[in-house]
C-alpha cells in the first residue's frame, strides 16, 4: 500500500540545497564509521563489565555483586536516558508542524553524541594503558554531555538541518569535554548535576550559535512557530519526565551514600517549590490571569537546573526550596520580558527559550553552589565533608577558596560556551549544510515524508466522494435561503 | 513572534470571578512561602541523607552503602512518582478540551501536596527533637498522600478552579494524615498499598465534595464532557503507566524482603486478571459488543486498588487473581449502571468515575484485607508473620482481632472521608475561588491561553490567503450547478 | 451525560459476524477462569517471595536482603514491562484509525499472555513437588514470551478480531515455551536477549499466520492503512521506550555481574550505531532525501534485536556497533524493497513490517551469536567463561561445538515458528472469530465505541449553532461577489 505523501506548497524538492539525499547519508555514514574505528582502537570494557578482569569473585556465580557500581547506578542511568530521549525529545514537540523533527533529530543527534562523548570524555578523563575504559558511569556521563547538546538544539530548533545539527554536536561535545575536564579535573570544581558544565554551557553555546545564524526574515515562517492544542500536550510528556527524573539526573554520579540521597531530595524540593512559583508568575504576568503552557512546560523545570551544583551539598530542603522558588520566578520573567528583548535588540532567536530554562537558572545554580561551598565546614558535614569537598576535607583548600573556584568555573564555562558558539556558529553558516530557507523554517515536510493529513472530515469526504461536499453546500444554501432572516 | 491566542466565544475575561490573575498568584505564593518557612523551622535530613549523621562508615567512600534503605526504595519511589504525575495526569486528559487543565492542575496540586504532605505526615509520624526527619520513605509517603488528593480531583475535574483545587489539597492532605495516623499508628492497621488510606479515603472525600458542589445546570457544558479520538489515546498513556507501576506502588513501603516481593507479584496478577474481566464486561454490557475506552482506561486498574491492603499478605497468586477478576467486573458495572444513578438520584457528578475505579475497589480491597488478615497464622507465614502482622506475631492480638481492626479501619476511613468532604465541600462553595460557570466547565480556555487552533485546513487557508476559500466556494458552486441533478 | 457515539458509514452493527458481544466476553471469561483454576492448583510463591520459606534471616526485619535476586532484577523487570505495554502498544498506534485497537488489544493479549506464559514456561522449566514456583525471574520471562506474541500481532495488525488474537496467543505462548525449552534446556543454547527465542520466533510465526490469513482484497481498506501526523508522534513514544530500555531487556535475565553489565552496554552501543545507519539509509533510499517515519520508528530498533544473543558475550563495543550498524541498513532496505515483494509475490501482508524489525535482525543476531560463541576462549573470558558458557567452561563442549548448537537452534526456531504459524493460521481462519471484512480492516470503530469526532471547527459550529455556518457562507458569498475579479 502506498500512502500518498503530502506534497503541499511547502515541499522543497526543487531547492537542491535542502535536499538531504546525499548530505545526510554521507555525514551519518562517515561519522559512524569513524566512531566504530575509534571504538575498535581505543575502547575497552571496564573491570565491572569485562568477563576476564572481573574478580570480585567471593560471590557464587548466581549471586549479585552487591558492591558493584553498576547495580546502584543503572536505575539512575535509565532515568537520565529517559530524560534525554523522551524528556528533551517531547519537550520540543510543542511546535505545530515540527514534531517529527523535534523528536527525530533529537533522537539522531543524541545517538551520535552518546558515542562521541564516550570517546571525548574518556580521552580527557585519562587513558588506561592507551585505552578508554567504559562502564555505567561513562554511559551516564555521555548522556550528560548529550543533554548539553540538546539544550543548544533548543535554541536553533526549526532553523537548522540535521546535517548542521550533527556538525554542531561534533564540535559541542568536544568543547564540552574540554570544559568539563578543566573544571572537574583541573580546578576541582563540584558540579554533580551540571548547572555549569551542562546547563550554562549548553545554553550560552546555543544562544551564541543562534545569534550567528540570525535570520532577519524569520517572520516569514512565524505562523508555524506556534503550538497547537495537541502539540502542547505532547510537550507536557517531555516536561513531566524531565521534572520527575531530575532528582536522578542531579544525583546520578554523586558519591554513593548520603550525597546521592541528599542530591535527589534537594532537587525534588527545589522542583516542587519552582512549580508553584511558576504557576503564580505565569498567571500574574498575563493580562487576563490565564496560564501559559510555555511557562508551565519550561519554567517549572528551572528548579532542577538551579539545584544542579549545590544539590549534593548541605543545602537543606529549606535552601533548596528557596532556590527553586526563585528559579521559577526568574524563568517566567525571562520568557515574558527578556526573550523579546533578546530577539529584537540582540538578534538572538531562541526558539525554546533555553536562556530562561537553562541559561539563567544555570547561572543561578552556579552562584548558589559557590556560596554554599564557601560556607562548608566540618561542623555541618562531619565525616561527610570528604565525599563532597575532598580538597577541603584534605586541608588543601579552605571552603571560601573552594567557593572562589566555583565562581571562576562559571566564568570559564561562560567563556568557553560563548567563544565556542561563536566559532561553531560561523562554521554552521557555511551554505553547504542544507539549512532551511526563511519560509520553510519550523516545517517538518522539508526533511520528512509527511503523509497527507487525513482529518476526520476529509476522510469522510473522500469516502463518500465529492457528492458529499456538494450535498453539504446544497444543504447550506437551502438553509441560507430559508433562514437568512434569523 | 506573537502566537495569537484564541479568543473565541468561551473566553471569560469579562467574568471577573474566574479571572485568576490575583487569586492564583496570591494563593500559590502564600502557600509556598508558608511551606518554605515551615520547612526551615521543622525539617531536617534523616540519617541516610545527612552528611554528618551518616555513620555506616565501614565502607570506603566510593562503595555504596549496601544496606541503605535509599538504594532499595528509590526505584520504587520513581515508579510511584511517574504514576502521580504521568499516570494520574494523563489518565484525566480524556476530555476533549480539558487536557491542559488535567495535566497542568494535576501537576500544580501534586507539587503542592508533596510538600504539604511531608509536613503533615512528618508531624503525625512523630517529631525527633522537634524536627521532622525526611528521607526516601517520606518522599514515597508524600506521593501516596498526593495520590489521594488526585483521586478526589478526578471527581471534580472540569468543574473547579485551580484555587479551589489548592484549597481542597490543603484540607485533604491534613485529613489524610490524620486518618493515616489513626489507622497505621493507633489501630495498627495494615494497609501498605492504601486500599483504605489512599483509595477509599480519596474517593469518598472527592465524591462528597462533588456532591456539595452539585451543579443542576451542568448539562449546559455536557457537549464538552466527552472524549475525542486523540484525547482517549493520551489517556491511555496514563492508564498504562498506572497499570505497569502499580506493583511498585503497593510494595513501595512494605517491609524489605519477601513482603515487598509478594506484594509486587500479587498486584501484578490481580491487574492481569482484572484486565481480562474488564474487556469481557465492557463488551458484554454494550448493546453492539463494542469496547468502551472509559472502561479500559479505568476499570482495568481496579485490580491494583483491590490488592492494596492484602497485597503484602499471603493472598497467593490464585487469590490475587480472583480479587482482580471481581474488581474488574464491579468497576465496569459501576460505570455502566451505578454512575448514572449516582448522578441522577444522588446528585453526585463524578467526572472520572472515581467511585468505580477507587471507591468500590477500595472497599473491596479493605474487605479482602480484613478477611485475609483474620486467616493469618504461623503455619502459613512462619517467621515471616512478624514482618506482616507484628502485633499478631508478638502475641498482642489474635488474627481475627486484626481482621476486626481492619474492618473498623474501613469504617473510620469512610467516616473521615465523608465528613471531611462535607466540610471542605462547603468551604469550596464560597464564591471567592473563581469556580467556572456552568457553561464554561470542561473548558481549558477559561484558565489557559489556548492558541488559536490551526488545523491543516485553516493553516493552508491562511497560507494561500482568502482567495483560496473563495476559489473553493466558486468551485463548489460550479460543481453544484453542474452536478445538482446527481 | 451521554456522549453520542459515532455511527458513520463504517460501523458494522449489522454484520453479525463481527459483533463481539458474546464472543469476546465468553473467550475472556473462560480463559481467565481456566487461568485462575490452574494457578490455584499449580502455582506457588518461590523462596524469595513466600513468607514461610524465606530464611535468609541473618538480617534484621527492616534491612533489605542484600543478596536477594528480586532487588537486582526488579528495575529491569519494570523496564521490560514498560516495553511490552507502552513500547509495543504505542509503536503500533501509527495507523490513523487504529490507535484504540493497537494500544487496547496489545494490552488485552499481553495481560492474558503474561498469565498463560507463567504456566507454560513454569511447566517446561520443571515443577517443584508438582508446583510451579514463581518470582521476579518468572515475571520477566513471561514478559519476554508476551513480547513474542506482540511481535506476531504486528504482522496481523488491523486484520484480526480480539478473539482471534487471544486464540493466537493461546497457541503461540505454548509453542514459544516448547521452543524455548528445547533451546535453553535441551540444546544448551545461549540466547539471553532472545534474538532467536523471542524475535525470530515471533516474527516468522506471525508472518506465516498473516500468509495463511492472506486477504486478496485488502486494498479496499488501504486508505486507512496509513499514518497521520499525530499518530506518527504517538508511535514515536513506543519507539523511544523500546530503544531506551532495550539494554534492560537483553540483560534482564543474564547472570549477575559482568555478563549483565556487558549485555546492557553492548546493546546500548548497538542501538546507537543502528540509529545513525537508519537515518542514513532512510534518506538515501528516498528519491528526495526525505526521512520516512516508518524507518525511524522501526529500523532504529533493529540494533537491539541483533544484539539479543551475543549481547552477553565478549562482543566488545566495537563488535556491537558493527552489528547495530548492519542491522539498521538491512532493516531499512527491507522496508523499502523487501516488504513490497513479500506482499505482492509471497502474499505476506505484514502490517508493521515485523520481518524488517524482528525477522531479519533476529536471524542476524542468531548468526552473530553463533560466530561469537564459536570464538569463545579462556583467554578472552577468563573465569567469566563459566557464567556465559558453562558447558564450554566445564569442558563438556568446545567453543565451536557451542557455535554449532547456536546455529542449529536458529534452524529449530525457524522450523517451529513456520510450522506453528501454519497450523495456527488455519485455525484462526475459521469463520467463527469475528474477523473484520476487507472493507473494515484498520478501523477502530468496528470493535470500539468511537465518539463522534469533534474538531475545533465542528465544536465551534455546534456551540454557536447553525447560524454560524450560514453566516460564514453568507460572508463567503459576499466576498465572492465582490472579490471574484481578484
Amino acid at each position: 500500500f502506498a500512502c500518498p505523501p503530502h506534497r503541499g506548497t511547502t515541499t522543497s524538492s526543487h531547492y537542491s540545497s535542502t535536499n538531504m539525499r546525499l548530505k545526510l547519508p554521507i555525514t551519518c555514514f562517515i561519522l559512524q564509521i569513524i566512531l566504530i574505528i575509534l571504538f575498535g582502537v581505543l575502547v575497552q570494557y571496564d573491570e565491572d563489565t569485562d568477563a576476564k578482569k572481573h574478580h570480585h569473585g567471593n560471590h557464587s556465580k548466581t549471586k549479585p555483586d552487591i558492591e558493584n557500581d553498576f547495580y546502584y547506578r543503572y536505575p539512575s542511568f535509565q532515568d537520565v536516558h529517559v530524560m534525554i530521549f523522551v524528556g528533551f525529545g517531547f519537550l520540543m514537540t510543542f511546535l505545530q508542524r515540527y514534531g517529527f523533527s523535534s523528536v527525530g533529530f533529537n533522537f539522531l543527534i543524541a545517538a551520535f553524541s552518546l558515542q562521541w562523548a564516550t570517546l571525548m570524555q574518556g580521552f580527557f578523563h585519562g587513558l588506561h594503558e592507551g585505552k578508554i575504559h567504559i562502564g555505567v558511569e561513562s554511559m551516564i556521563n555521555a548522556d550528560f554531555c548529550t543533554g548539553s547538546v540538546l539544550i543548544s538544539f533548543g535554541a536553533v530548533l526549526g532553523k537548522t538541518s540535521p546535517v548542521q545539527l550533527l556538525f554542531m554536536a561534533v564540535f559541542e561535545v568536544t568543547l564540552f569535554a574540554v570544559n568539563e575536564y578543566i573544571l572537574l579535573t583541573h580546578l576541582g570544581t563540584r558540579d554533580a548535576g551540571g548547572s555549569m558544565t551542562i546547563h550554562t554551557f549548553g545554553a550560552y553555546f546555543g544562544l551564541m550559535v543562534t545569534r550567528i545564524l540570525y535570520r532577519p526574515n524569520l517572520d516569514k515562517s512565524k505562523h508555524k512557530n506556534c503550538s497547537v492544542y495537541h502539540s502542547d500536550l505532547f510537550a507536557m510528556i517531555g516536561t513531566l519526565y524531565l521534572w520527575m527524573f531530575w532528582p536522578s539526573f542531579n544525583s546520578a554520579i554523586t558519591e554513593h551514600g548520603d550525597p546521592q540521597h541528599r542530591t535527589a531530595m534537594n532537587t525534588y524540593y527545589s522542583l516542587a517549590a519552582c512549580t508553584l512559583s511558576t504557576y503564580a508568575m505565569s498567571s500574574l504576568t498575563a493580562h487576563d490571569g490565564k496560564l501559559d503552557m510555555v511557562h508551565i512546560q519550561n519554567a517549572a523545570l528551572a528548579g532542577g537546573v538551579a539545584a544542579g551544583t549545590a544539590g549534593e551539598m548541605m543545602l537543606t530542603p529549606f535552601g533548596s526550596m528557596i532556590v527553586g522558588f526563585l528559579a521559577g520566578i526568574i524563568s517566567v520573567l525571562g520568557y515574558k520580558y527578556l526573550t523579546p528583548i533578546l530577539e529584537n535588540k540582540l538578534k538572538i532567536q531562541d526558539t525554546c527559550g533555553i536562556h530562561n530554562l537553562h541559561g539563567m537558572p544555570g547561572v543561578l545554580g552556579a552562584i548558589v553552589g559557590a556560596v554554599t561551598a564557601s560556607l562548608a565546614s566540618k561542623e555541618v558535614y562531619g565525616e561527610g565533608l570528604e565525599k563532597v569537598f575532598p580538597e577541603v576535607a584534605g586541608g588543601h583548600r579552605t571552603a571560601s577558596y573552594q567557593g572562589g573556584v566555583q565562581a571562576i568555573s562559571l566564568a570559564v564555562t561562560l567563556g568557553m560556551a560563548l567563544f565556542g558558539g561563536l566559532i561553531v556558529g560561523f562554521i554552521l553558516k557555511l551554505p553547504i549544510f542544507g539549512a532551511p530557507r526563511d519560509t520553510t523554517c519550523f516545517e517538518d515536510s522539508l526533511y520528512w515524508e509527511v503523509r497527507k493529513p487525513q482529518s476526520h472530515f476529509s476522510y469522510a469526504e473522500k469516502k463518500i466522494g465529492t457528492s458529499f461536499s456538494i450535498t453539504v453546500l446544497f444543504y447550506k444554501q437551502f438553509l441560507w435561503k430559508t433562514n437568512i432572516s434569523d
